[in-house]
């Protein structure tokens, strides 16, 4: 499919602005803007961040068309000036960002742009709606993948995604995740994300009956025989019929390899009896397909009670994160740069003291114990800090100064990696698969403490001493 | 924007059926699918139908690329056959569906396919998802709208969307149900919304102070001057430096009318308090813009309180139906045609007795008051039939038939109107406008009570005697 132009997928004051700076001669004012989330949905303990591949895209594809130009001068409020700007806009700047699939924390930048004010400001809208989408999905899958605990997780749930780009994009984000393929014909061949599916009802209706249904249905896909058994009655005619169909196509064939799907009434119940009859009839290989709104927490709760489920198809509630469908993440402006290059740290108050920003060009450590590989902090630090990992350190609680804690034996890594150099693309282009198996590395150097539904470890993410003091001065200089 | 391929956007099941269907002989038995859906969001009274227009492009684009074709191949499932069949794959069957803007109710069809069996089982996935998604999202505005109340609501979430079309799409739906404007460039270009926006907190904290960043502001744009004052602190700094932008820059040039935003802290507080500032300094036209994570409940509280708000920003809440993120559109097949072109109702069952659905070709009347116009049911017939609203008619609910109700005085109007016939499209391209105005009609057609938010009036969708009939007839000889 060809990329389409999303140049103009912004919000109109980033135009107006543009405008306001250009006029203002202020269009070469280097900016540095960060993105950074405040709270992690459903109240997890990390979140996992993904879309970054579809956000380098567009700043690659970054134009203004002819068309585009005539639309905005038809609004009447933009210089001629400006338009002949846009004509020739491109992206110049510097992009860092953490890689997709590494597990995010509130509060810390995992994507910092540096550029004039104009090229900024224009990315904030499409580089916020990327990553907010995928890595509220991508957190959202994950979850319901640590709930089926070790069973097989498929995304299906594109007829409720909100939007084209919710479907793909999100089928995307939750293979990323631990989803082990979805229903969505597009993502496996735009992502190679593995599409698959068994039937809907209406395949069983459109026969005299439900046997014809699944005999005719064996008979064209002996190797991949799903049958959905509750379009009249699970128990008492769609597992006997899915029996029988079994006995009379695949046994011959030597198959044992089989499936059922159960789409509606108690899942446990019906699972645990089907699984009898199904082992009884001899087919103990024969796997059991659950959906029907499913969640983690659903999950969890009918694993608890012993629901013979080797497969989920989660649906609506991954596509949207049903539970909490916002993923919060804003774009706010950390620096500029003044005429002698000067890097000048800038802060937002705000009546609601979350609001507040961190200032400054920055960079973010990961701190892994040496004895057992396993993350224990994130700190934030002003760009031209290093962390030294042969010495001890002290971290201190960004709010609660008094609670210091020191730190020997680890490891300490960049999250951020640089992404576009003077508007090149420096960073690889990753398969699916890579991002998948780099997420699954990363979720492995997490505590399970983090990992927990309910009450998750409050993982630390802390200022260096340095990034405090200048937030605390500009703060004290600001709050007059 | 060139349209994009989405014919591999469909469930992979719908492929596997397709092939079967091809393979068993079945391809050119003619189906009857219905989507209608079970709830309405935010337990509504009604729901309000959108996404029409992109199902028809959808449609009408309908075709398998040369690379599709390949992909599919790859599979190894698929014959050659089919593959063939599908290079020349295109629409050709009839569609009806209820007009864009039209208010909705659970269990009546919204759109019928009647179509070979694999074009209509390919329909399935991306029907549901553009429909499900913009009456969603139409839904969740058009509540917003009514808690403020006849005050201005604008879309501004883009940046929490589900992906980019959740933006673009998104803000389509809620200007059709009532939203005065987006934030959305793109929705303005492609589809006429109104596209507006003030400045974010970077333009601000991109000059030394607050008042020089107002100032160059009002000098640019004194016709749309609107501050944001919450940088720092609304009170002491942004509302007085903003009154003295307007009095320097505006009041000069006989410019009274423009503009402050609050986007954090206690709205109702602060918006009462900036009123006075503002009258008292001679600005009685300056208009109050609220943002802020805003929804109806939030929007209905604070103007109970008397928030001082003359214009509502509505985000993430609006542009992902936060509270009820899901619209649970269904496809089910209805009916079939035998080989003398007889319809045969179909009928699927379920452990969940709301999942049973209403068998047949068939057509759905609303019911109209003559009296004051208001619409007070919605009767589901067999396609055969027609009410004839010059005679008395008689209801009943469909679960509890005892309760029989008999109408006079009233005018019947058919819901659907035909989309498709025989793969051509008939039905007309509305303007958004268009669409929008024609909403608010069908709005103006409802009582308050079906509008309420809490324990909305239960608008009735009776069944006609005859399709009871043939229900109840499908159900007995189905449950054995």
């Amino acid at each position: 499919m060809k990329e389409p132009n999303y140049t103009l997928l912004c919000d109109y004051y980033e135009l107006t602005m543009g405008n306001g700076y250009f006029e203002a001669g202020m269009a070469d004012q280097i900016t540095y803007f960060d993105i950074f989330f405040r709270q992690v949905p459903d109240h997890g303990g990390f979140a996992i961040a993904a879309g970054l591949e579809q956000a380098i895209e567009y700043i690659e594809n970054l134009h203004f068309s002819e068309e585009d130009i005539a639309f905005l001068r038809n609004k009447g409020i933009f210089s001629e000036e400006f338009l002949s700007y846009l004509k020739h806009f491109q992206f110049s700047g510097d992009v860092w960002a953490v890689p997709e699939g590494t597990p995010i924390f509130p509060g810390e930048p995992i994507l910092t742009v540096r550029a004039p004010a104009i090229e900024a400001q224009l990315l904030e809208t499409f580089l916020l709606l990327t990553l907010n989408h995928q890595s509220l999905i991508a957190t959202k899958a994950n979850r319901i993948v640590r709930a089926a605990n070790g069973r097989v997780v498929l995304e299906f749930g594109s007829r409720r995604a909100q939007g084209p780009d919710g479907a793909v994009l999100g089928a995307r984000a939750a293979y990323i995740a631990g989803c082990a393929g979805t229903a969505c014909t597009l993502t496996d061949q735009l992502y190679g994300v593995p599409a698959g599916g068994t039937m809907a009802h209406a395949w069983i209706q459109m026969f005299d009956d439900e046997y014809t249904a699944f005999k005719t249905y064996c008979e064209l896909y002996p190797d991949n025989a799903t049958l959905l058994v509750d379009t009249y009655n699970v128990l008492k005619s769609g597992i006997p019929n899915a029996i029988r169909a079994f006995r009379e196509v695949l046994l011959p064939k030597g198959i044992t390899k089989c499936g059922i799907r159960l789409d509606s009434g108690d899942i446990t119940y019906l699972s645990k009896k089907a699984r009898k009859m199904l082992d009884e009839a001899g087919f103990p290989q024969c796997q059991i397909v659950a959906s029907n709104s499913l969640d983690e927490m659903i999950i969890r709760d009918i694993l608890m009670q012993g629901a013979q489920v080797d497969l989920f198809g989660v649906g609506e509630r991954l596509i949207t994160s049903k539970s909490d469908p916002v993923f919060g993440g804003v774009y706010k402006l950390a620096a500029v740069e003044n005429e002698q290059g000067e890097i000048i740290p800038k802060i937002k108050l705000s009546e609601n003291v979350s609001k507040i920003t961190n200032p400054h060009f920055k960079k973010v450590y990961r701190l892994f114990e040496n004895q057992t590989g396993k993350a224990f902090a994130d700190l934030i630090c002003v760009h031209d800090e290093a962390v030294d990992d042969t010495q001890p350190i002290e971290l201190f609680d960004p709010d609660y100064t008094w609670k210091r804690k020191t730190f020997t034996d680890f490891t300490a890594k960049e999250l951020l990696v640089p992404v576009f150099s003077h508007g090149e693309r420096v960073y690889p282009k990753f398969s699916t698969e890579e991002i998948k198996r780099y997420c699954a590395e990363q979720l492995d150097l997490l505590w399970d403490e983090v990992k927990r539904f309910e009450n998750p470890h409050n993982y630390y993410v802390d200022l260096s001493q340095k990034l405090w003091d200048i937030k605390h001065q500009l703060l004290n200089e600001k709050k007059n």
